[in-house]
């Protein structure tokens, strides 16, 4: 049973084809929104770096793929790539190798803003000539870019084509909101609520079993299009609750109190109905360790080098951190720059707005205790080819 | 000199990063205007597989590469990869093989509208299965599919890597107005003109210059691209008139005469500056065979299997040739699909709305004439490495 509204109607099936963070450039952009991600990758990278090392080194004559899943419009993925390129390299001339060429593929959604992404790649500084001349000119890429559009939870690649998969703040994401939580008819009807934060075990249950498939489907493809020798490392938001999925951690916090609370102004202000806002939900799930362990183990594909769970930090960047009203602009922009979308095509651009102000007066008035409380979890995981 | 505005400055520099066919799905979108060049496209489809047939099949292991350079926005590149893919698809069966798996680069310029493109993709119909699980599916691609943004006189994939390369109604943009043709000290200045069509005899080979310098360059990197065995297949404006390239056929209509005059409407009204007309050239070159001819065989890496010039056809796709306002309408629209995003960033949206009614005007009281002259002549050339 797809959510339906008044005037919009989004099916299930219609996810794959619209989740997206907020593109452009605005003020509610993910790229102008994603300093936080940018600050908890970069606490990761010692751990990206030790995945590195553990990739084979093939013949200089093969080209090197470097794949970023779930990569958004952002400059992140930017970031990253280069770190991983440029990390190889260093492990080829440490060997006293010539470099491979590489080819870096910059992942998501179709509905991804792949435009704003691809005008914020530098330029290829080669003139037909050899990648040594590019990699000596400065503020330019060393590598050949590609989008690829289209749901990690299936195949992407030729087979055996990639040596280096990079996935960050993406496998929480969910391909559907589990069918069951949005039939009314299901003891997993998540019947007030808009997250599975606080919900009831049924409704916990189907979300969980929404992720494990996803992350099944995720990591069957990947075993097929990954190198011998190849590794893979991810980063999800997790939760230290091993046992409660109910309690999302940082997420939870994120998605079901103020947010929450905001949904349940639009209904009782009358702007709409309760059924409406029950159509709704964040299609993100935060594992603990062994729901993320359990797939892995039973997909057999991956040896496990690295599984933890690590403090990420908050999701707040703030210059003045006594400025209540900063504070809730920062956790209203952050909020809606990753479900604005869902948001807007559920309930129309107007009541988006509407909700986000909501959650910006209501972050407001609780602006130090966000700060205090609202950390990220997030699963660390470093695999290869078992 | 780079062409400059009272508002807007537009260095030749950055042409690269802003030439696109105009994007998204509306009345002037190339989307919506290019049912001409699909036309077009589908008359030399048998010369297409003419090209397909001379490639050499590899072990379905290794995966087959097929590129669209300059695939624009539209839906002809995805029907043409679809042609490309099938035929091979049918040559590996015929031989009773396994057909390989087949990845799809779609290239254009950083400013393509990538994201109208990504979304017209057909979904890839592959749970993590076989590439036959795929191909069974209708309505489904049968190709992994990535965007490659980036100029294609230079290097944009790894070495050896890409078994067929096509480029369509592409390769007579050049990379860059002629310097000197927009530099009022030098004989070459285009003082008057918005285009070859007509120029003075320096002018004329200051375009020639350029288009061949690019063309060698697009030569040599796609000479370092290709696997050995692979085809290129070349399909660019081209004109009859063997010697003088101031006589631009189909090109020259389009851009000489009524977009001429409606410049000078622009002018004549007060409403541009003489200097400003003056620094806005069309760069656009239609080669002769020789032309073409001279460069690929100065570059020397690759055998000519196919030079030919053909009558591709009038650019005006209109339902009642009698209606002289839909004649009108239609030279308009396509005129602004391709020209339009130059020709905003250089006046304005708004003159640029009044420019393009004035083409309009101008060719609708020209309709018969357009209908009976407006035609197109194509180069085609199938190419492999020597």
């Amino acid at each position: 049973m797809a959510p339906t509204g008044d005037n919009v109607v989004v099916s299930n099936m219609n996810l794959e084809r619209m989740l997206s963070m907020k593109g452009g450039k605005g003020d509610a952009s993910y790229a102008n929104n994603s300093q936080a991600q940018a600050q908890h990758a970069l606490s990761m990278l010692h751990l990206l770096e030790e995945t590195l090392d553990g990739v084979q080194l093939n013949s200089p004559e093969v080209p090197f793929g470097v794949v970023d899943l779930g990569c958004s419009s952002g400059s992140n993925t930017i970031f990253i790539v280069d770190v991983i390129i440029k990390h190889m390299i260093k492990r080829y001339e440490a060997l006293g190798y010539e470099a491979p060429e590489f080819s870096a593929f910059f992942s998501d959604l179709p509905s991804n803003d792949f435009n704003t992404l691809f005008q914020l790649l530098p330029p290829l500084a080669n003139n037909g000539g050899s990648m040594e001349e590019c990699l000596a000119a400065n503020g330019h890429r060393s590598y050949f870019a590609a989008g690829v559009p289209g749901s990690f939870h299936r195949r992407l690649f030729p087979a055996r084509s990639i040596d280096v998969f990079y996935s960050a703040f993406s496998l929480h994401w969910l391909s559907q909101v589990p069918e069951i939580v949005l039939d009314k008819r299901s003891k997993a009807y998540n019947k007030g609520g808009v997250f599975i934060h606080g919900a009831n075990e049924s409704t916990a249950k189907a979300y969980k079993q929404q992720f494990q498939t996803d992350l099944a489907g995720f990591l069957r493809s990947r075993s097929q299009e990954m190198k011998r020798g190849g590794s893979m490392f991810l980063l999800c938001l997790g939760r230290t609750s091993s046992v409660d999925p109910t309690d999302q951690g940082g997420a939870g916090l994120l998605f079901g109190t103020h947010f929450q609370d905001a949904w349940d102004d639009l209904v009782q202000e009358g702007l709409i109905t309760s059924e409406k806002r029950d159509n709704f939900n964040i299609p993100v799930y935060a594992p603990s360790l062994q729901d993320f362990k359990e797939v892995v183990e039973a997909d057999g594909s991956f040896a496990i080098n690295k599984l933890e769970v690590f403090r990420g930090g908050s999701p707040l960047v703030v210059n003045c951190p006594d400025d209540a009203a900063e504070v809730g602009r920062a956790l209203a922009n952050s909020c809606r720059a990753v479900s604005g979308v869902l948001v807007d095509a559920h309930i129309g651009d107007r009541l988006g707005e509407e909700l986000f102000s909501r959650v910006e007066r209501r972050a407001m008035s609780h602006a130090k205790e966000l700060l205090e409380k609202l950390q990220f979890f997030h699963i660390v995981a470093s695999l290869s080819l078992a």
